[in-house]
């Protein structure tokens, strides 16, 4: 279709999407739907916008198979804004339980305790975010138990739900593993997360929850800060990112199209499985973060023997035209994220590269 | 360029967007600056999206000639979130006063006075916000006097700024009349506007703040709502909405090629002048909402002698391709808003289209 040389995008977020995703916003930009207008200039109470956001949230519940007594919020203000939206709407009073795997579960936890009483059930700081806690000290009286599903920086994953106390709702930031496996949404008080991963470009936020939860909103929040308000006007108090949410509804019908949930977790674990089987191969040039029963399907950070090296890799990846390698500046190293939207070939040229490079390097 | 037979764009917001910035994102969807990367693919962090957040801030700057102590925020959540993080970091106690002359100016009030005291300077509902008010009732010690420079659904816009007591800061949301003629900002303490009329599409949000008022921001506030924090960290504490970015720096390009505010402020008031000479010379079949010295140069609500001429107007406005003709919901009647980016010969064509109507329906 397009004569673009595209590049191998291993970005943390932003990050690729589907290139059939582009094309078809690329054509449509001119001229939505025959309306003579783009997207970006159709008011958000049109017909034609109210059928965009209504497809975007049918095709969600599809793919993750979402009961009817969950609401669908498209918000703004990315996983950071909802690190407070959440406790405001959900801990009237009391205290909220936070597992901690890594930088983001940890701000999280800090955003709430501006705000009042939260706490750690578990936090493996202690072995430099390596691992996934085996027991948790939950508060049975909780507010709510938050975790993260995917720890970007860390490449750190739950492969299941923590187990909360019984009456204590599960919440999540799925920022960075949102709509790449199949989870079971009944298990969850509330799921959250930023688009810029799997679902879309940044500046819409997704927000998934129980509706008895709502119940908890106090009074007189701000709007924009109001769950209830926010799902009782179908995410269209004001006018909503729109650009944004078009784009994570084509994204929702790719992953349909490509055969749901399931098909995609089976792509990403074959994707990974090629970056992981590279690092263990190795004979410790090349060594992985995460302990191996916590590794990432999504972000696979790792090191090699010396910071240069780590320098020369990812300048050299970048010449071969594999992009976003450099580690997350709080850690260092290199980060290979394999989102949804990368093909499999960009794997398989990330394996190439690497048993080049400790070839060469090595 | 293209062969896209385009509408007439009267849409309120998200409202008409240049024809050129459009075809320029369409261009380079797929491979943004060389990069193989559309712009949504590329990190936040990257040399790429920071020329570009950069450039916009310049070209912004340089658009309404902000002096160099005041910082320009790219938020997200709309003017409606604005209402609450204004109060929140500029009211740390005492109270704040409000100019009220539409729905929008009410709204700000009701936000503020969920969060502490909050009063009326003025309020024009009792003449229907047909109207600007001639005097002020001014407090003396108010932590800032807000005003809504343009009312987009009563089509009231100020020609020139409330006088506040001397040491208030003045604050407006200037969401609907944004970048739409030269204001002086030295004048402002605060200015705000959603982007989804003059500036681009939705999903950002910029606010224009005087330094020295940064330091009125209480700790200890969620990070998205701190301004100080926003401003600290260039509004990179997380991810932007940097589509919705791209397309207002393209924009900012745009009005800077066409000549700056003035020429722009020069051509609203051809495109305004156009539709009020029609209601004006309707000899009483158009009536116009807002008193002849309020009349907005951005949205123009009047009203025709029955409903039924009404939404016969506007159904065949639509059938000859012009768009958004219909009022606010809450008001009725027609309403055409002719944003900076509207083409003359769109104005023209209402312009035809309103005198035919009257000729065979009048």
């Amino acid at each position: 279709m397009s004569e673009v040389k595209r590049a191998h995008n291993f970005n943390a977020g932003p990050a690729v999407l589907p290139l059939e995703v582009l094309q078809q916003a690329q054509a449509e930009m001119l001229d939505f739907n025959g309306t003579g207008m783009s997207i970006m200039e159709i008011s958000h109470r049109s017909k034609d916008f109210e059928a965009v956001i209504q497809t975007a949230e049918t095709n969600l519940r599809d793919l993750l198979n979402i009961p009817t007594n969950y609401k669908i919020l498209f918000l703004q203000g990315g996983a950071t804004l909802q690190f407070a939206m959440l406790p405001m709407n959900l801990r009237a009073s009391g205290s909220a339980d936070y597992v901690v795997t890594g930088v983001w579960g940890q701000s999280a936890l800090k955003e709430a305790q501006k705000l009042g009483a939260a706490r750690a059930a578990a936090n493996t700081e202690k072995d430099g975010f390596t691992s996934l806690p085996t027991t948790l000290d939950a508060d049975p009286n909780a507010a709510y138990l938050h975790f993260t599903s995917n720890e970007t920086i860390h490449g750190v994953e739950f492969t299941s739900e923590p187990e909360a106390p019984s009456g204590v709702p599960l919440v999540c930031d799925a920022s960075s593993d949102f709509i790449s496996r199949p989870i079971d949404v009944s298990k969850y008080g509330l799921i959250y997360a930023g688009a810029q991963k799997n679902a879309g470009p940044s500046g819409v936020t997704i927000v998934i929850v129980r509706e008895d939860l709502l119940e908890r909103t106090p009074a007189n929040l701000p709007i924009m800060l109001d769950y209830r308000k926010l799902a009782e006007n179908q995410s269209l108090y004001n006018t909503p990112p729109s650009y944004s949410i078009y784009i994570v509804g084509l994204v929702f019908q790719w992953a349909k199209k490509l055969g749901g949930l399931a098909e995609i977790h089976k792509r990403n674990q074959e994707k990974a499985a090629l970056v992981y089987k590279t690092i263990d191969e190795s004979g410790g040039f090349y060594r992985g973060h995460a302990q191996t029963n916590a590794r990432s399907l999504m972000n696979i950070p790792f090191r090699l023997p010396t910071e240069e090296l780590e320098t020369d890799f990812a300048k050299e990846a970048t010449k071969q035209r594999l992009i976003g390698l450099k580690g997350h500046r709080s850690v260092g190293g290199i980060r290979a994220s394999v989102y949804n939207a990368l093909p499999l070939e960009s794997a398989k040229a990330l394996r190439d590269f690497m048993q080049e490079f400790q070839r060469t390097h090595g």
